[in-house]
């Protein structure tokens, strides 16, 4: 048996390829094993990616002593039970985003977490991207100056398009719509660097989609460092991935094309960002240092298995994202009035 | 006496000159005369501009019966005094915007301008840039598709730089900051492309300037078309100008490089708008025919004067502009709550 580290992936669809592919581009991980209900899943998972077994239940590929980490990547209903079980039987999970559905569901996995003391990492990748390292950096090294406003957009094309075989297209499934599915990722990203929102307001709306979930969404963050925030997610036009910082030194643009965010090794040539100095006519191109966000969070996800290193997004980080999401929605649901997250969060016994 | 038509400038500042060196780009306006309560200021404009008359008082300059129309730059809040003084001497009135501070004084000078029935042209010059007009055109023709989401920003480092002896220093004379200043720009641009606007919801700060006024501002617009839009305007950044649309079949994506914004026309040269289709991963430039909005408005408004053709921008589309402003400085009031626009224009006797 090879040295390398023997992850077993759950939830066969099309993002466990992204991952897989991702984990496969590194020499550090060994898809080891797979679980989907469907053989024929497992069977054409196991083909395509050179994965050499697959367990017929869940509780079979929990119980295999060599699986050292689970990556689980099913429908966001289901993130709950699955975590809970794997944590229970000793072994560490990474998650896709968002972490759960609900805050309910949430707080079991904090609790399960915390309890387990096991690694768990939640996929908010993109973080990693770039252009978000980048912008951490000029935030940290004093560089923007004073961040007053950030925006930030995430939407495409996938409320046209939807069935209703798929997940996505139930309201209970997908609350929020592309908020959940989408915003979260900016939710993460905005809080990872400007820190914790204090509170959220909200306006979404059905307008295109024959879906019923939401396509057009507009949530303004007020952090607790006093600037402001805008997260745009939509469902209905061609794919924007953006965001921009305004300080009082320079602006921050930063841009992706979102069609190349599978292959995440590519994205950083698909991007753009670029500065604004303050007194300076020019805008200026910022350098875009290589990176692979999927391959990254699973080679530190798969460190943290074997005792070496923690992972980066772990329940916290995940809670503070998915908590954006759900009070949109409920000041969606009131108006657009300010919901406040601490309060927010003590509802569901997360402090 | 040339058959230019005879216009005078009240209130000559750097804005007045930018209107003029506007006007003078073209040849059917003579700034005719001029007034400023300071003789320096008349001397200094007449000498720049090559203007030969100037009146030492407002009284003479509307008793003028060669002055065929009068053009406003002073401060916000002096507007409604001298627009309803000049239109009851019977002269065609332009000012630039915003039409008035409050919605008190617009409900007045809607009064002035209704019982008078005078050619009345509020600056609301930035829908003439060519990048507006073009998405409008892809609006009306089809091309974009179903509107979902707009977006637009329009900030800069005025904050920053305030001192206590101009008049933006004061929020009593600037309600709202660069939100009055910058932002009605966009809530004409945004109702030009997309209709009125049904609700407001907004948040303000003051975080980095020394003045009185928010120097960040996030608002959320509710369209009556659907539509969800969202403005945002700062005071202490490098500056932007900026509109997004998202459609079921394209974005729109329109950036102008705002130090060229008083040489209007050269603005285009510095702007750019993009297209992004549906199922296209390529972005492609659109086409920017030449405008120059300063001088077009103005020729616009000289021809009014003369009984030929009618202004673009009157009362009526100015206050909707003014009525985003307000109703975002309401919310911003009520802890970020839609305001509606409709009951909010009524306790102004505004139907």
């Amino acid at each position: 048996m090879s040295d390398k580290i023997r992850l077993a992936q759950v939830g066969l669809g099309r993002w466990a390829r992204v991952l897989a592919r991702g984990a496969q581009r590194g020499d550090s991980i060994d898809i080891y094993s797979c679980y989907s209900r469907s053989e024929d899943k497992r069977r054409a998972f196991m083909d395509e990616y050179g994965v050499e077994r697959s367990a017929s239940s869940y509780e079979e590929l929990l119980a295999d002593p060599n699986v050292e980490g689970i990556m689980i990547t099913t429908p966001n209903d289901t993130h709950r039970s699955l975590i809970v079980q794997a944590l229970e039987a000793g072994k560490p999970v990474y998650t896709d985003k968002p972490v759960a559905q609900t805050l309910e569901d949430a707080a079991a996995i904090k609790a399960a977490v915390d309890a387990s003391g096991l690694p768990f990492a939640v996929g908010h990748s993109a973080r990693r991207l770039s252009g978000n390292r980048q912008m951490k950096r000029w935030i940290d090294d004093g560089t923007l100056g004073g961040v007053s406003m950030a925006e930030a957009n995430f939407s495409n094309e996938r409320g046209l398009e939807l069935t209703p075989e798929t997940w996505r297209w139930y309201l209970d499934k997908t609350p929020g719509g592309p908020l959940i599915q989408l915003g979260v990722h900016h939710a993460d990203n905005l809080q990872y660097l400007l820190g914790p929102v204090a509170a959220v307001s909200a306006h979404t709306r059905k307008l295109f989609t024959k879906s019923e979930v939401p396509d057009a969404t507009m949530t303004i963050l007020e952090f607790e460092s006093g600037a402001l925030g805008y997260l745009g997610c939509g469902w209905a036009s061609p794919g924007i991935y953006q965001i921009r910082l305004q300080g009082t030194q320079h602006n921050l643009m930063y841009d992706l094309d979102f069609t190349h965010w599978d292959e995440a090794h590519e994205a950083d040539e698909h991007s753009s960002l670029v500065s604004q100095a303050y007194g300076d006519q020019e805008r200026r191109p910022v350098e875009l240092p290589k990176t692979d966000m999927f391959r990254e969070q699973l080679e530190e996800f798969g460190l943290a298995c074997r005792g070496e290193g923690k992972v980066e997004v772990g329940v916290d980080d995940a809670i503070r994202a998915l908590s954006v999401v759900h009070c949109a929605i409920e000041s969606n649901a009131i108006g657009g009035k300010a919901v406040e997250v601490k309060p927010y969060l003590e509802r569901f016994g997360i402090a």
